[in-house]
């Protein structure tokens, strides 16, 4: 996964997504992606949650875990998406040792444009993808 | 907390609801409680959460946490109505080790019935009342 | 719950916080009340859970929940020590929203202090005592 | 994902497992998959999480969303392994609408097993291949 990120959230990891063997659960790593995504559609698409009628859905995702998070950690996820295809768009995402700069683990989501009133797939909106392309320079 | 519980409700523990001293999470009971008061609501007052035009919602919640829940334990929660208001009812809950019976966690917590859609607390219906009054034989 | 907050923690909400009711679900709160505590701990007390002998464990926890918290929302967990006891002591909390100043949400939790290895409660260690004593001007 | 799966894991769906768009929010899944992992792991390879020198860790996982868990459905994982290694083993798994028989999403993690002391990867103990093996009939 080689190549910019520009978008960065960092994370406010909590007790609870430490497991037993003292680092955090495989589980809480896609809710911090979930967190990077969020911002990304805010900040860059400008899609707002609550009244947009055509959000990205999350269709197939891929994840290697590299290294555990420890509990204490400062972590970043950084966001970008790598490609865009017709009712769908790749999302890269890195979870990064913000000390270190140490990638922790690696993940690529595959996110379908629904139509929220029709639950069908659409095509990305212009806005969406002028958008995306003007921010990652894919044009 | 004396007295009979009649609905019983079995709890499947997750492994991410252990935290790092191999316990359960004290956040994770409020979830189990949540199990056994989504059926008991469903069970006793006949509500369909998709379709109820009131909805008993959490108002307050008191919790004593007796005994710690590892990994691996069989747990049931106990709920029962202990007290009908006007608007709102208390529901008392223990979280129990089926093996030994040990009452490991127990818990109150005052619902009161909103209407969804003025999202106005309103008086208990009428069929609530009676299904909790004839169930716990608390007329 | 009057009196004064200094210590302030502002909470990353999840996209998953959120129930399908559109606002954060009750269980939530929890975890953002553990992160309060758990830098109160951290910050005022100097305890360091890795490596603490005796660490302060929830023993009682009540909550009253006011207004919901909608997705969205900037929320600050403010946390204090109220009362401190020979073995334990009281934690007050407040959910505000941090444009409008309202408290969402009031918990207070009873806190009892462990020795790690003995699985005992045993009496607050002098160090953390005076170290809340003096933050909190409780002496 | 073709071929048999012989184990089954119940799912208790979590009311706070809902987000806001009414249906089971992605993050849940992976607790549903580990709840599926975890039983195989210790009724096939007979594995005390407790005690195992030996663990299975996820080192990569994959994904795909094809239709949505409502609330108040019911949910099966089927687990099987169908690959092994020298130091890591593929678990494949399924959620399926218990009524339906329909797969709402399919995952396949590659597992590695790791020595619990030494936190480095070790080949997989000849006692799980075994039990993989037989249980699977790929020997």
């Amino acid at each position: 996964m080689e190549g910019n990120f520009k978008h960065i959230t960092p994370i406010q990891i909590r007790f609870n997504d430490i497991d037993h063997l003292g680092h955090v659960n495989n589980n809480a790593y896609f809710a911090y992606y979930d967190l990077g995504k969020e911002r990304y559609i805010i900040d860059v698409l400008g899609v707002d949650f609550a009244t947009g009628k055509v959000l990205p859905v999350v269709a197939h995702i891929t994840a290697s875990f590299l290294e555990p998070i420890f509990y204490g950690e400062d972590i970043n996820v950084l966001t970008r998406v790598s490609h865009l295809g017709n009712k769908s768009f790749t999302l890269d995402q890195q979870a990064v040792n913000v000390k270190t700069g140490h990638v922790l683990c690696e993940c690529s989501t595959v996110m379908v444009c629904l139509d929220v009133e029709s639950k069908q797939s659409v095509a990305i909106p212009e806005t969406y993808r002028k958008a995306i392309e003007t921010y990652e320079g894919l044009a």
